[in-house]
């Protein structure tokens, strides 16, 4: 087969599986009474819990506008409504007035927006921000594009001034960390906030930019034979368990968001250490070569990582993957990264969707289901249909120019 | 072959077996420089992780203590020497100083003593309050004694009369639980507190044991037919998954715990109580028809848990039915319960040793090593040394009546 027609059958199956998957969420996931969405959805959509985790929620908000603003097809009243029900559920009641009078999100909600829980971490708040800035490019809010600008200063305030008012107590021996998820978080918030925006938006996260890329470029490790997820601040090696985490997906990840930033500000350096150090690495790595698929966490010497799940295969280091090489093809037409993208297709397609919709999440090392429900405290509406979203988009570019 | 032929047979193979346990430990785990236990042991009993964990520093002085104060063999100056290292690290690092003058002890500390995490949980507690009271009972030391008993004041304070200074924020949708664990470890706690030391101590803590036990039957909900992990303050069901929650392991220690404290007071109706529902029911309820072994959290609905790990096989639940099931048959004689010992008995002991000393923690569902460590932050010298040697103990009452 061509690499077009190939190209072209894929893209057929992902435009497919991505209808399929938002029909999943539109059709069991909205709560008609309290608004937001329900995510603890079992199997064939039924709904098995109630809380309303602020992550999810704001991270299908944010999905939701941005296929409601990009893609035709569904350019659709009841996604407009849906995530305009979900932002008015967020501002009502994700964010919880702190002791220093700062905003912190909640992490959890019951289903009438009571919180239930706040974690002493930054990401409820990204995806309340995600949330709000995607939001205000639908509805033309301008109240919600400022109120994430707003909660993004905090946020920065929280990471690279002063991590007090997060509740942490400063301990002697918890020495302050450069944990991936952290600068990757940022950048993203970056492109979101800026994209499209012009220049003095793009001069205002400029800083801030390349400040996260910096960050990230710290976890390549092991004279360039690793990422490590966690490095200390002046990107040295943490010791212990910390120290040796791998996490391919979330290298992988990191690999497609400096990709993006890559061509933004045409980098041909950063773009080559994206795709070897920040794809081709993890995936060499982070490939099961028994039975397939991505490990959740590695050790870098080997031993064996202290989480029960690490040999899982799980669904979003895979949708991850697929963006990843799908991008670092379409930015370099190496076949070589087709043919990676062909073996990470193939695995996920062959074992994560469902005749009932929606994909299963959590499979053992062999590959067989292990939690059948379609969403839970970590699962909602965003790794597969974002994953599904973006390379139809990419495959869309590329055929358009003929692969 | 004739009961007590089966029963001397098992306490040959468990004494063989705890002797090379408390080898292992001994060997690998002790931290000549700094005092304290690596609890992070790989495989082979190497140090994988420096980290120390307060909940297993302090249960390792407990089973040290314990097993040189009742077990003859194990009288012997290394491991009083180990026990009381392990108390003195205990007794300068792990408690740090809280905002409100109180005592918290740390969960995690570095290999040198530095605080690294605190929980806002009561657990590092009650683990540095057995240590110290088994210690001092091996060193008679009058002054670990009485900072158990101010450390179980604080807790009861915590528990029973207001636990904001644990630093958890009062949220409107926290629903105030009676999680199982903590009706258990006070009850535990009782026991240790006033094991012979006569008649003014268990009065002291009767009223608390008492409590502790109506708290614990809560867990008994859908007629009788299911033990519930997590409860309300009145004993109902909870909403969600978390009302769902049924982990049998705990169950059946939180029976063991019950039928101790019936033959202390010579209650035989909750001694029943305990076997039926502690003890029969979760192990019907919990054991995996299909591959053997208990699973770790099942939802009492037959949805699927969240927790990623819920089909997985932990040492510790066998741990835990082995001593139940003896207990129970060794207080009813009924053939039916040691049947069911057989059955654990079987499964344990052809899964979780290895042949390099220690037991493996973590199995998949069909029984595969999926953790192949010895020693992790959740695992150390405590729950296999504690089952055989309850499990040795009670053969030796057992056989010295000819079973």
């Amino acid at each position: 087969m061509s690499v077009v027609a190939k190209l072209e059958e894929c893209r057929a199956q992902i435009r497919t599986e991505l209808d399929s998957v938002v029909d999943f969420w539109l059709r069991h996931s909205h709560d008609a009474v309290h608004g937001g969405f329900f995510t603890c959805l079992g199997r064939e959509g039924a709904v098995y819990d109630e809380l309303k985790y602020v992550w999810l929620q704001g991270r299908q908000v944010w999905m939701y506008c941005r296929l409601y603003r990009t893609v035709d097809r569904f350019r659709k009243p009841e996604i407009l409504e849906a995530a305009k029900s979900g932002g008015a559920f967020l501002r009502k009641f994700a964010r919880v007035s702190s002791t220093s009078g700062q905003w912190k999100c909640a992490f959890c909600l019951t289903r009438d927006g009571k919180a239930v829980k706040i974690q002493r971490t930054i990401f409820s708040e990204c995806f309340y921000i995600m949330a709000m800035d995607e939001l205000s490019r639908v509805t033309g809010d301008k109240d919600a594009q400022l109120e994430a600008e707003q909660m993004m200063k905090q946020l920065i305030h929280w990471v690279r001034v002063d991590s007090s008012d997060l509740g942490r107590p400063q301990l002697p021996g918890d020495v302050p960390t450069n944990s991936m998820a952290v600068p990757m978080m940022l950048l993203c918030l970056v492109q979101q906030l800026t994209e499209g925006r012009g220049q003095e938006m793009a001069l205002k996260y400029r800083e801030l930019g390349s400040w996260c890329v910096k960050q990230i470029l710290q976890h390549i490790q092991r004279d360039g034979t690793a990422v490590l997820e966690n490095v200390s601040l002046d990107g040295a090696e943490l010791s212990g368990c910390q120290g040796r985490l791998q996490n391919p997906g979330h290298a992988l990840e990191a690999g497609w968001f400096l990709m993006q930033y890559s061509a933004e500000w045409g980098d041909e350096e950063l773009q080559r250490t994206a795709i070897n150090k920040f794809v081709e690495l993890p995936f060499q790595n982070g490939w099961d070569k028994e039975h397939g698929g991505l490990f959740y966490f590695l050790d870098v010497d080997g031993h064996c990582p202290t989480q029960l799940e690490w040999s899982m295969k799980l669904w979003w280091p895979h949708c991850e993957a697929l963006i990843a090489f799908l991008m670092a093809y379409s930015q370099t037409k190496k076949p070589e990264l087709l043919e990676s993208f062909s073996q990470v297709y193939k695995y996920t397609f062959s074992h994560f969707p469902d005749e009932s919709g929606e994909w299963f999440g959590y499979l053992t090392q062999e590959g067989k289901v292990a939690l059948d429900f379609k969403g839970g405290p970590f699962k909602g509406f965003f790794h597969v249909p974002r994953c599904l979203y973006m390379c139809e988009r990419i495959l869309d570019d590329l055929l358009a120019n003929k692969a």
